[in-house]
């Protein structure tokens, strides 16, 4: 688990997670491509209910360019997933893909590198969000 | 590269691959939560010229809210990317994450009984679209 996902627990509410994550990735060069509310989702496709939890699509466009252009399988990384859920005591819980463990099996070292960079911005956006 | 993503090569022009695809992935049981232009956000963002390039993601509720409910970190792979880029001879290629690569760092018994139902689903779409 560890290894593929990074993750985090934040003292902040759910709510304000969702609203200040955009804001903290664009400081390291992500926009949000695409939003998935799950909660949504699931009460709208089966009825059911479900912990608010929220997929945002994160992409560096300069990166993903460089990805992409290495080679055109890079889309099945693009974009990053960042997650929020509500955790039972009321605080949020971020996690993310880990790009190193995505990329590992593209075994190029050209996207190793694009992966390594994307890692660190990833850290820095969960140690920025506090 | 072939462990990590499926590919297959189809005779449909881009355009008409890009109408279908939605269809055929519903007969499988997914539906399209997002959809990324690719060409369109490198020309909007970098100004950048880039081939045409749709990323899918595609999601069947039902095993989503299974894998969810299992372990909260199976959202760092949902939804499942489908790609198709136009290629260099004007035919089309489509692309998705290996489910069974993606989530085997997961090494949870349950999700890769779900993984291996998700990669039929995905391997009956390729052969649908021909």
């Amino acid at each position: 688990m560890k290894q593929y996902a990074l993750s985090k627990s934040l003292s902040l509410k759910f709510d304000d997670a969702v609203s200040k994550l955009p804001e903290v990735l664009s400081t390291e060069g992500f926009g949000v491509l695409t939003q998935i509310d799950v909660q949504g989702v699931f009460a709208q496709k089966l009825q059911l209910p479900f912990r608010r939890y929220r997929i945002f699509g994160a992409c560096n466009p300069t990166l993903a360019h460089r990805a992409l252009t290495d080679t055109l399988y890079a889309g099945v990384m693009i974009p990053c997933n960042v997650i929020l859920w509500e955790s039972d005591d009321g605080t949020t819980t971020i996690a993310a893909v880990n790009p190193m463990q995505a990329s590992a099996a593209l075994a190029e070292p050209a996207i190793a590198e694009l992966a390594r960079d994307v890692l660190g911005r990833l850290e820095r956006v969960f140690a920025k969000l506090g």
